[in-house]
């Protein structure tokens, strides 16, 4: 299969290498760092094992790049007003689209812009980050749950799943509505809170108030899961996921990231569409509210 | 009548100096600026018309002072535990003691601690600051609004009013549930969201997300109150209260000032004893909830 990775950040740079690397043909859309990646290749430092991608096949837009069989899309969700346009040229009847990218909502949203367009998502458990052009540190776990929203044979997917193990990526495939809402329960909290009080999750889940505040979301994510037909999470998932977060080194999740580096944050996808939802069901979700109206106060006042 | 002061700074050196200044008696308590209050006398620049009381009554210790017919106490609700002690030696049977102090629930605390002793509210509507040792400044407003918590005579709170008002000061007096909790609908959005969100009360005026952020916290204050027995309490104050502070000039609310200043937070009064309440009477009061948790939370990770 021939696969196109569209944002070649530490998402798309660690799972796009790592295929790659196992030697699939893999076409990679580069933005600022074109140029190193052409002339010193994509450099990814991992705690699985390093390598390097000598001459990737990489552009500067996706009007030069081949159709493909898979694409992986990893670009922040504030860009995915540009998606329908930038996936034109490398889209064919065939071809499977996965979503990489954080939130609740951008199937739906994609897939309204473009409705014959075959959607997967992919959600990574990975801690990894670009430490400079064309190069990669991928730190700890490492992860792709894969969920099929509406690509027409389910084996496609599982013809992913299958590349990135033999490429050396863990992969399950689980249920979309289940897959998406099961990490949300983890991502609303502590991506917002951490910006919101300016401060890691080692030090929000080890403190009394931390651990209140997250729960106390966690349980308002679960309702809405529930409410939007995914019965199973309950108060063992929010319990789990605080307890597993008070084993990971603190770290800084990609809200956080964005916050300290200037960027955008991702309040629509994270955020807004989730109370959006909530707001259609009937359900009560004041504390993401309150967070919500938080993000984009501080996003809009930032000194 | 003799009146004391506890807590000379800029609440109680205003209200105090005023009556010193129309020929009251007052006794001040003085605590790190007792020598400059000794030797440079107490300085209050005023919008109103600056003065300067030479040779205050000044005292280190509430035991070297005499028994007083009103005390003022100006003192931040953090120290509330160590008045019983400090008021003993001032207060006769007959003595009234004006709180002037932030948030719900000071008076039943004192009143519980000290069961005979009469009680009365006042609710400072002022910009004060105190600039230097016994040295206060008084840039705009400065009424303040009486209500008889504990005293036997309604009348002794008006003899208050009275000297207050012949002292220059505009009073006015209000049934105590009313006027606690309508300053509430104020003090609670904007002290703990400028604390949050490192801002002043015209830019979250005047925001969007800022605006729906304060007005659901007024309206759950406004539920609160009515479910404590406040009817009159309305949207309509809400709406006042907003509009009010959009034609202040920017303004860092108390607590802003305490937090900016690492001092103590009045999270309790300004929002754990509200919260209680909330419980007792089955309101639910979400905004306060995270907000409370997110102060806590920073007080406790200050940086």
């Amino acid at each position: 299969m021939k696969y196109a990775v569209i944002g070649t950040g530490a998402i798309g740079g660690y799972y796009g290498g790592r295929l790659a690397h196992s030697g699939q043909e893999v076409h990679f859309l580069a933005h600022s760092d074109y140029e190193e990646m052409r002339s010193q290749g994509l450099q990814v430092d991992s705690c699985l094992g390093s390598f390097i991608i000598e001459n990737p096949r990489a552009y500067r837009s996706t009007s030069e790049m081949p159709v493909v069989d898979v694409v992986f899309v990893a670009l922040k969700t504030v860009n995915n007003h540009l998606l329908p346009e930038m996936l034109k040229p490398i889209v064919g009847p065939d071809t499977i689209v996965v979503l990489i990218q954080n939130g609740i909502g951008v199937e739906e949203d994609l897939q309204a812009q473009m409705p014959g367009l075959q959607i997967a998502t992919g959600l990574g458990f990975i801690c990894s980050t670009k430490i400079g052009p064309a190069h990669i540190s991928h730190q700890d776990y490492g992860a792709l749950t894969l969920a099929n929203y509406s690509v027409k044979d389910d084996n496609r997917v599982g013809q992913v799943a299958t590349d990135l193990e033999q490429a050396g990526v863990a992969t399950d495939i689980l249920p979309y509505d289940f897959a998406r809402w099961r990490k949300a329960i983890w991502n609303l909290p502590f991506n917002g809170l951490t910006v919101a009080l300016n401060t890691d999750t080692l030090s929000l889940v080890n403190s009394e108030e931390g651990y209140a505040l997250l729960k106390n979301i966690m349980m308002e994510v679960i309702a809405l899961a529930n409410a939007a037909g995914v019965e199973s999470l309950n108060v063992e998932h929010a319990l789990s996921n605080l307890e597993a977060t008070r084993s990971m080194l603190p770290y800084a999740p990609s809200m956080k990231v964005d916050w300290d580096h200037h960027r955008p944050m991702e309040i629509y996808y994270l955020y807004t569409k989730a109370l959006q939802k909530a707001d259609a069901l009937g359900v009560k979700a004041p504390y993401l509210e309150m967070l919500e109206k938080q993000l984009r106060y501080l996003e809009r006042h930032r000194r």
